[in-house]
């Protein structure tokens, strides 16, 4: 609850800092920061108006009240206005706000309500992550505690993939093995699963498809999803069933490999984001696969999959102890395989921590 | 294909009809309406850009390319503009559009895309929604036969819930078996299951707790999910384990049953969608209930689980053949029981068509 308090107080700050009136957020991940509920609703408005200078006031239906029975809105000093179907939740921001002026919306706010918000009370919308990824991606030591359990939750599922993944059987039967051993493991739900087996391999949003594992086959396997806390698990392995078809595998997974382990290595406080991102894609580029890595490095991770701090060009932002994110390059040969080494790791005052411990080598299972 | 092709054609009439100058479409069940896939990515943007009098362009992340691989772009006439990380994807659909002018964004794109493509380009935008659900609340017959699908499917496990719902167990326990009866009886997954039992039935957006299920207890249970097509099924029953525990169950669950069946009976072309509120409502409220049923009657139902027409008070809008909605009135005694009874329902030339077809009545299950 402290944590909580602390967080609204920052947020007022931070909004004052960034010259913002308020903070107007609807459910999803930057809620559940703040308030330790994410909330659901789609259609009908839940917002917690947050004026700064004012008391927070989180209007929500009714209808969705009980879902936030958890909240400790009163040590919060949070009022709640509540509205039933016909009433006009826009008019009960309103109230809630000392006036308009500039007006911060989560990032994931429907256009459903930000343009009826804008057409309600007028005033100028900027987006509220700029300010809220200010404190979000700076975790504190029980955010990190939760990204370790996830973390090493997922590492027992990946030491687990030689069960359920052998030659004859599609990725989407191995995919829905490999789901029941994330929740299996301390989950809340598999949040993803990618089996790209072969050429599917090549495609680095492939999820699963109906295609049957054969012998010889590069595997990449991409998993992840929330444990209680909210935080989640994202950590890929890439796997051989027998001796790989491909006569360039080998050498071309050390380059990877390596590649991998050179982002890792950047790691520390001061630097930044987009040299992270070069020193992995300095060591594939140099090798000559340059053009077969087409991704970011990275993405920030917490109570989203994807979020602050992006480790890819052009992103000049210092690294801090407490910032996490995926170091994740990728080597990918269309039409024929690919291979990701995927860790989630923390920036600390010394250095850097990875919460994924599995093995980086190429794992070979019988075929 | 002509399908996507003809809804691709009246979409473009609607926005010129709607006096919009383009429709910008994000990932979502709105895409999935127009090019039959709905994609799935957040902060990479993706965006079908519909310019009337000009050509649609998909703007696509490079990555998530393959996601639309079965969308006959060549066949819709829909150019694919990709992009990769570090380019601006906002630029792509600024140069996809002939001008600025009116720009109608779907109900469901975050503010992180509305606000960025407000700045990058500009001119007045509105939602979407209204102009496409002109097209979207009134399902053609492969719709219909998606829904009526769904119906049965959901119907099935209704007819199956003795198997799991009995004294003892938590509602969790329950849940999960229902859950996975869901996906076995046909559905893609179970998108959300509520078991509300005793006091927990009294609150109507309720899913699931470890509270342990007792003899006497009244249950509702409020199912759904989406099939291959997308469509989705809702449908709720309420179950009591042996002689309910309080005297009044019968008699109060006869008045819901009325109202749920009187506003079945309110439904046909012509028809206001608040007179099928009213319906319901009025026989709940001449029964003395009006205070015990919080919601509005219905929402309509198709690739979303809840779409137009919505089925309130204030709706005034007529009904017509093909469109598809729930009715689904409950009464909620707080910290008592509740009870609520849900069918699909159809609007037909000549009257109504349930997709639901298990029994209204209070359902019975050993103690």
């Amino acid at each position: 609850m402290d944590a909580l308090r602390a967080r609204l107080d920052k947020a007022a700050t931070a909004a004052t800092v960034a010259g913002v009136d308020a903070l107007l957020i609807t459910p999803g991940s930057d809620l559940r920061y703040l308030i330790g509920a994410g909330g659901s609703s789609f259609e009908r408005l839940t917002c917690l108006v947050l004026p700064v200078g004012g008391a927070p006031v989180l209007v929500v239906p009714k209808l969705e009240q009980p879902g936030y029975a958890g909240v400790p809105t009163d040590e919060l000093g949070v009022e709640v206005a509540t509205w039933v179907d016909g009433e006009d939740p826009y008019a009960l921001v309103k109230r809630a706000l000392k006036g308009t002026g500039r007006l911060a919306v989560a990032d994931m706010m429907p256009a459903l309500h930000s343009l009826r918000l804008r057409d309600a009370i007028g005033g100028d919308q900027v987006l509220a992550g700029p300010v809220l990824r200010e404190l979000r991606m700076r975790k504190d030591a029980s955010e990190v505690a939760a990204l370790r359990k996830a973390g090493a939750a997922i590492d027992r599922v990946h030491a687990r993939v030689g069960e359920w993944l052998r030659p004859g059987r599609t990725e989407a039967e191995v995919g829905a093995d490999i789901a029941a051993a994330i929740v299996a493991e301390g989950h809340e739900l598999a949040e993803f699963v990618i089996v790209g087996s072969g050429p599917n391999g090549a495609s680095p949003h492939h999820s699963l498809s109906d295609r049957v594992i054969e012998a010889g086959d590069v595997v990449v396997v991409d998993i992840g999803g929330p444990v209680a806390e909210g935080y989640n698990s994202d950590s890929t392995r890439t796997y051989v069933l027998g001796e790989p078809r491909d006569p360039d595998v080998w050498e071309t997974y050390a380059v990877l490999q390596a590649a991998q382990q050179a982002a890792v290595d950047a790691v520390r406080p001061g630097v930044t984001c987009e040299a992270v991102d070069a020193a992995a894609r300095e060591v594939i580029a140099e090798a000559g696969f340059g053009e077969y890595f087409v991704h970011r490095t990275g993405h920030g991770i917490g109570l989203d999959v994807h979020e602050e701090p992006y480790i890819v060009g052009g992103n000049d932002l210092p690294l801090e102890a407490g910032m996490a994110f995926s170091v994740e390059p990728g080597i990918y040969l269309p039409g024929r395989w690919g291979a990701r080494i995927e860790d989630i790791v923390v920036a600390t005052e010394s250095g850097v921590e990875s919460v994924n411990n599995r093995p980086h080598e190429l794992v070979v299972l019988p075929a």
